[in-house]
């Protein structure tokens, strides 16, 4: 599953030849040398591609972590499927297809209705672990066979930043607190709580760090599940994988901890205003593209990431060669002149 | 000129009842708010956009302070008008209109063939400053006419970084050797060229700080004015003005020294690698957008900032309140209920 990386070489080389000084698009061609090598071609493309937006709810929202009530998943579902909420805007802005999957909402289709509250016990059994998994990578299959190039992260679920600083607690062995933030607004005492609940989960399930299924399966969610297996059925139809806020992030760093080779496929669309989605990156080695204070997930990060792909890939197809197009290249380097004793450059105090 | 301040806070109640977490969506909410007081709409839009690149020689390119030859302003000029350079690919992706204004390149239909070498005395005469200004006032113009709603700053000329250094050097009285930087890719020696070489410029010509056309006119360029006079009349049209990277918000800064009133309508598209572009964004209370080391000009980073615009505007414009979708708003806040002695959030040791 790792790409070849004489495809970033060559790459690289094909960009020193376009009609701009060399490294000027900065992390845009580092972008398009990642697309060349998921791709195999010097002619990369970042169309078609899709955001699918996995759904489930939480047991533990009913420990008051949330300002918003659990029925607002499935309220979003359905929000989600008539085009009304951002992540339905912001696709079509980005021209990117999207999909929603049922993970396991309340009265849904999913796995189940909501993982078991963890604050008492494992989140999930073993087969709907395996279930959400399979969901995932069933929906990298379609997208493949469906011809998208380019896959995006979306998660919808109440309660579901509680169990992203579990999963991410739990992989890191970092402190509770440190990986704990307001998601869509706690107040000051819903933060408490929520520290709280992760630290009684952790202390309740005491899932392995060193086995992210375990960790998925007693603090995780099922869409967080399914979008670890979304990632890694990506990655393995060779399809590049947009992440998106922090819970997207953690699913995908748990991923990415059963397959490192997937980090070769994955972008980091942006940095949330969540404390732990920083953390997380770093631990992970991505970047992030955008640093826009979004703290929404649904996808929404990704749909912005992915016209930085488009732009990139299109800077670098479509340029022009200075040989083509007639124009110099830089000229040789200079010989250092800035002895001459009394010059100029000394008289104007020029700091050579 | 200001906007009507009323309209962004019609647009942040707007925003307060779409489907999301109040301000979830970042600094997309605030671009919104801010396209809605340029337009006076709730309804506000990304499209038509146009990027106008601007190109002029310079003088100063003789004291060898870039890698490039002064013939690849031409060369470039005809690669943007056959559609080989990245600006063309980028604008293309964002579904921008590309213009090119030769404001003054040698062998051209600018205004001059070119500036004086400032080391020697003011880079143009009034009159060519008053030409370059108009140049830029009649492209605002004609894009006002052709409806276009957001335009792009971009440019063009061997050896403008060195100009926009002494346009930021003498409007803010900040240190050469601070903001300039190795534009296309100076090495070290062609750097400390560049240091001495603004230094001279300040010195010789001494422009006044509190006057920006006495400024633009003894060591900025027929390009860095013509961009001035491109915002100023943009802005009076009451378009958005998308900058790019240090020279275009060189000369974005000089406009704002002539009109304050001008912020209203300025977007900073992002944050380049040279030294005195976040200096000067920081002095003229510009967040940029995007931080992507990009350091090529030309307008690629407008247009990249332009896809962050319209998705600002399609989230505010397309997606349903929660009331139409029949979503739950968040619950009032609970009360605080953490003061019961060996509670729960105590006995895990919450940081309450």
């Amino acid at each position: 599953m790792p790409v070849d990386r004489a495809w970033l070489d060559r790459a690289k080389e094909h960009q020193r030849h376009l009609t701009k000084p060399p490294g000027s698009l900065g992390r845009l061609e580092e972008l398009a040398a990642r697309l060349c090598a998921i791709q195999e071609t010097l002619r990369p493309q970042a169309a078609p591609r899709r955001i699918v937006v996995f759904a489930a709810d939480h047991g533990v929202a009913e420990e008051g972590v949330s300002p918003y009530p659990r029925e607002v998943t499935a309220q979003m579902v359905a929000n989600f499927r008539k085009g009304g909420a951002a992540i339905n805007a912001l696709a079509r802005q980005a021209g990117a297809d999207l999909r929603v999957v049922d993970a396991g909402v309340v009265g849904g289709e999913g796995v189940r209705d909501g993982t078991a509250n963890f604050v008492r016990g494992p989140a999930m059994t073993e087969d709907d672990l395996r279930a959400a998994l399979a969901l995932g990578l069933a929906a990298a299959e379609e997208a493949a066979r469906d011809g998208v190039l380019i896959v995006g992260l979306g998660e919808m679920g109440i309660g579901n930043t509680t169990a992203a600083s579990a999963v991410t607690a739990a992989l890191t062995g970092w402190p509770p607190a440190r990986v704990t933030g307001r998601g869509t607004g706690a107040d000051d005492a819903t933060l408490a709580r929520k520290v709280a609940v992760v630290e009684r989960a952790l202390a309740v399930n005491a899932p392995r760090a060193d086995d992210p299924l375990d960790v998925l399966r007693k603090v995780g969610g099922l869409e967080i599940a399914a979008l670890a297996g979304f990632c890694l059925g990506a990655a393995a139809a060779r399809r590049a994988v947009v992440t998106d806020g922090f819970i997207a992030t953690a699913a995908a760093f748990a991923a990415l901890r059963l397959a490192p080779a997937l980090g070769d496929y994955l972008f980091a669309a942006h940095r949330s205003t969540e404390p732990g989605h920083a953390a997380l990156l770093e631990a992970a080695g991505l970047r992030p593209l955008l640093d826009l204070e979004l703290r929404l997930g649904e996808g929404t990060g990704a749909a912005l990431a992915m016209n930085l792909l488009s732009a990139a890939a299109a800077a670098h197809v479509e340029m022009a060669t200075f040989d083509a197009a007639g124009v110099s290249d830089r000229e040789p380097p200079r010989p250092t002149v800035t002895s001459r004793p009394g010059g100029t450059a000394r008289r104007q105090g020029g700091e050579a």
